[in-house]
């Protein structure tokens, strides 16, 4: 039962019976370890090496018992509703911007990924991006109108809708402008949050879009569609007909409650993968068309400009891509010695196949292990164990998707879309770790 | 593109082109229909009839588009931690109880079953149940301590916590006493939520407790821990050292965010697949012992009383158990058609293999639709058509387990443990469905 894994740590052990060092191999550059370490307590690996992973010398010197004021007087009585506890305050979508006319107008509030765990994002701290504020729509007065090139058009109300056969997938959603800063000359200071937080992931339930369709009965000549919603901007986008009869689902649910308001209550398009804004909020409207209909929503906005000039007509996909969120900007390291490294993949194109860390800039990568269940367009945990020396490093993380597709580098990225590109921005991401243990945004 | 499925509403046409009926052969008596029939658009069934539910010409005809007063004015700006829309204040944790002695004491709020859909339970939803209350805890001032049969006891910050290498996992808590009002000798009256609801899942992430108990150093005649709660109850339970080495995990988050207070902020015990109270919460010792130490928690209450004043000692795991939670009491019928029958179903013995539904009174059943990721020791949602011929119905879920367990019927349940029983109830739950569409729960 005793065994001590790291060299670093065992010279630091503060009392403790330390067994000697044994051979555990780097699996990369710059201290990475096999990402079995700690999850495969049953494995040979662990067993050969003893589990005990050496950290608790570092800081968890046992103190006498005692009894908290908290356990001394009776707690506090139920709610109908939960919320955080107060101290978690710091755990927000960020600092609310200032609103451009006053109070409503466009913008957008994102998700703490630094101080989240696992692959959901709890309902109240999922990244907002709204064109005019978030409507209070009354559920028994809204209604979804089913239009255009169909047999017969078809309003649904909530109620209706909640009669049909439902779905069930868990699933990202990601603005198409996330992370758009790192095409940026310099490397912007930043968070997770700040730079990557238009990101999050939820169980999102409600009716197949293609059963709907199939109700109101398609018109062969249909091939797009329009989806529109009951904001005030009337935010609208044109969808391929292909995809809604795929997988996009008319949500109703989001982790098991009703869709939030800010997430299009009281039901949203959700187009597994796709970018964001073409999970229209607040649906009411879709008409079946023969062609896209060029909304000022893919025309002004959410076009990707590449180079040359040119702009992509279009690009949905959010390609692979990842993230690390431990340790990140505000999350530092706290001397040397054993850590986990943590973050987010995820592909509009399908599973996550793989996870590489690198802690030497990219000289030399490691497997990261996947937290289960790996699903299709939706957030995958990977974790790997760290053993910092105390010195420099830059961590990066690289997702490879089931298709085949490798994240790209910065410098991959710019060669292929120019240096005007907006959306879409998917290169890897390098935090650089100092010797004080503040890890900060670089290009590397 | 056209077909209409059933009868009944083909029979109620208001315009529609309507197919002549199809032959859809029911799958199980009183109207059970084929649980693909809706989710594998592409498979042969779906194809060779024609996807169209039908159900658009019972409700759903079109409406001029007309501009809704909040498509008008923009809406509200953002916030820091959102909340549900104020039109679903019903969708709560219950009435909350009288507090036996002035505002504290023990007691537990359910989560609203009926209401929700998917298999994730939003954390402001999360059933709770206490002894003494919420304890409002520091993070900062909070310890946990691992003593007793150590080679070295150890005490840990949440902070030293989070630099341990984590695991996640989807997993159910159930209060043992759940359902407990369907072993009394005549059928409550109530909803999915009063009868069933202390029943929630969640993704949990934290640090395996097997690493931290390797970190002190198990001795080898400890075979038993006692975990304490550090609320004013000083709730606590003997758990298998067995049990936690296998998949116990130290909680800290829950849906991506901190573990809530109602749910042990800020860390709390796992055991997946076990009574409730044994995940306990506020964690604050852990003490490795020989054996079990017979705490009030788990002989006062949460014994498992059996026929002929005896008692099981213990019974731990959570038996596989489903409910049909739509329709369900206060969820009825709105006129004879086609309509998706759903629910719950979970065991703490692995992964749910077969769910059957049946809507006459368990003379017949029909294998429902299982919605993935089918995870072990989590909430699965099952669902399966159905077409109301407005006649009575008695509307039953069975589940049975990847160990081939079967949840029994109440007869069955009733002749094993007598009628004195209180905890563990999963007996198969029975809702009547009225000529009315009202539906209520009924022995049968």
């Amino acid at each position: 039962m005793s065994g001590c894994i790291m060299e670093t740590i065992c010279s630091r052990g503060r009392g403790l019976r330390l067994a000697k060092q044994h051979d555990i191999e780097q699996v990369a550059g710059n201290g990475l370890l096999d990402r079995r370490l700690f999850l495969l307590r049953s494995s040979g690996l662990v067993s050969a090496v003893g589990a005990a992973t050496g950290l608790a010398a570092t800081s968890a010197r046992a103190e006498p018992l005692t009894v908290a004021e908290w356990t001394k007087t009776p707690g506090s009585w139920f709610t109908p509703y939960g919320m955080p506890s107060h101290f978690e305050a710091k755990v927000a979508r960020g600092a609310i911007p200032a609103s451009p006319y006053g109070g409503f107008g466009p913008g957008s509030v994102r998700a703490p990924l630094q101080f989240l765990d696992g692959m959901i994002t709890p309902n109240g701290l999922h990244f907002e991006r709204s064109h005019n504020g978030v409507p209070d729509i009354d559920p028994e007065q809204h209604k979804l109108l089913i239009h255009g090139l169909v047999r017969q058009p078809l309003t649904f109300t909530r109620e209706a809708l909640l009669r049909y056969p439902m779905t069930s997938r868990i699933s990202f959603v990601e603005c198409a402008g996330n992370s758009g800063a790192l095409y940026g000359a310099n490397a912007a200071e930043g968070t997770a949050q700040s730079l990557h937080g238009l990101l999050s992931c939820a169980e999102w339930t409600g009716v197949p879009l293609s059963t709907l369709l199939d109700d109101a009965g398609i018109d062969p000549a249909a091939k797009w569609l329009v989806a529109e919603g009951a904001d005030a901007a009337s935010m609208s986008r044109s969808i391929p007909l292909a995809k809604a009869m795929d997988d996009a689902m008319v949500a109703l649910f989001q982790n098991g409650e009703a869709v939030r308001p800010s997430n299009g209550y009281p039901m949203r398009l959700l187009v597994p993968g796709w970018q964001g804004n073409m999970n229209v909020k607040w649906l009411h409207r879709i008409k079946l068309v023969r062609e896209p209909v060029m909304a000022k929503d893919e025309t002004s906005r959410y076009s990707l400009l590449l180079k040359g000039g040119k702009a992509a007509m279009f690009k949905f996909q959010m390609d692979a891509k990842s993230v690390i969120t431990k340790p990140s900007p505000g999350i530092g390291m706290r001397g040397p010695g054993l850590y986990e490294i943590s973050g987010l993949a995820w592909s509009g194109n399908g599973k996550i196949a793989k996870v590489e860390v690198s802690a030497d800039g990219g000289k030399s990568w490691a497997p990261a292990a996947l937290s289960e269940p790996v699903l299709s367009k939706a957030l995958t945990r990977f974790r790997i164990p760290w053993r910092w020396n105390g010195g420099p490093a830059v961590l990066q993380s690289r997702a490879i998707d089931d298709t085949g597709y490798v994240q790209p580098t910065r410098e991959q990225q710019i060669a292929a879309r120019g240096s005007r590109a907006q959306y879409h921005c998917n290169l890897i991401t390098s935090w650089q770790v100092a010797e004080s243990g503040e890890v900060k945004h670089v290009y590397a």
